[in-house]
């Protein structure tokens, strides 16, 4: 099963980790805030420079998060991205 | 009985499931939240490639429950809908 | 006397029961908040396909309610209309 | 004295009664809210089919209450005119 | 001194009265709200047909008040200016 | 070191004074509230006729209040500048 | 790794110090609110003259903040950069 996003939205996957990673990227470990930094894993009909497998941060509070297939994803508008990590 | 949506609406079935269902799909079971995923059961003039029988998810808080012939639907604007469940 | 609205509005009767009905809608029987189902009984110059006597469903806390001739009417822009029953 | 209303504007003058009037309308008797019927006493530069003389339902808390000559009158948007009792 | 009004605005002065005034005006005693009628004073680039002399109505609790010369002045957006007094 | 405001913004500084000036403004003692009153230091790419020097009003709460070289200064919106003192 | 702005984003690393700097500026010591004043290290596709390496003001409370490499980081939109610092 996948998720096909409808209009200008992405679906994104957060990454999770609870220590620096190997690409240097520290997570805080502040609970009741979820990191803004994620993977797209699809995406709608979109205008800007993004694809799927790109890291990225999204804007806080954006979005809608769901669940399939055991998973949660988060799904947000395309306005929502704020930059590429590259 | 059925319902016409006016203008860029779509009627959505709520998907009841106590348990994992056989698609894989997990609700939660948070009495206070109804699931955001939902069959679509009618279509006004909308745009997006959606159809009668797509598995979609749609934006929380969005749209307006009513009831016909003793069962529960809900209307919501086509740009509420955020992807559909492939 | 009759209520021609103005520009794209609709002038509504609010279906009352305490029972199912003949149509097989049942209303709910919650005090609190009237039944959102609701018969067209005037149309401004509106662009959607309703028409006088079409059976709606409209969205909640919209429109104003009115009295004329003791009878309560509910006045409310088309695009509140949310889907016709057939 | 009298008020010409600037833009798409129109003065509206209550319509007070204690009891059912001669034309039938019923007005409610809560003393916290006025009664939302009115009589348009002037028009500004407005587009739709309302002229001076007009019995009219407005918008609820709609527009600006001034006095003139010891007359109260309210100043409403052309937009928040919902529909003339004919 | 003077105020010349930037883009679509108007300098009022309040009239202040504590009696019917020879023209007829009433004005509220309400210590707690100051009364929406003035005078024009100043006008920017409006297109309304209004000029310095006239006296109007305007739009509760709008504009910002400024202080010249020890005097009192209200600058509103024309948009604001509801009727004038004839 | 200065400021060049970007897009149609204007840089303000704050004209302070305890008694009435030689130009015979008054300005309010209430230490709560800063006057309105101020000088344009610099203009971004601004369309109405102002220009640095002008002594002029803004609309209250606007802008954003910003320190450089141990002086304060406010960045407004041109929309923000109410009238020109002339 | 390095951030690459989405649309007309501006990525902004915050200017931090305690005392009054070479160049003369001088940084609040308020420990609730950071300064606004910072420097652009990377520019998505924006229309403003600005460039990486600028100093600037931006609004208040705007922007999203991000870690990367242990570095924090303010995404702002390109309008809420309010003025460079030359």
């Amino acid at each position: 099963m996948k998720l096909q996003p409808i209009g200008k939205r992405v679906v994104l996957k957060q990454v999770i980790a609870e220590e620096t990673t190997k690409s240097g990227i520290v997570l805080t470990g502040n609970a009741k805030e979820k990191p803004q930094e994620a993977e797209i894993v699809a995406v709608g009909s979109v205008e800007a420079d993004i694809k799927v497998g790109d890291k990225v941060f999204y804007k806080k509070y954006s979005g809608t998060e769901v669940k399939l297939d055991d998973e949660e994803y988060l799904i947000v508008d395309e306005e929502d991205i704020l930059a590429v990590i590259k």
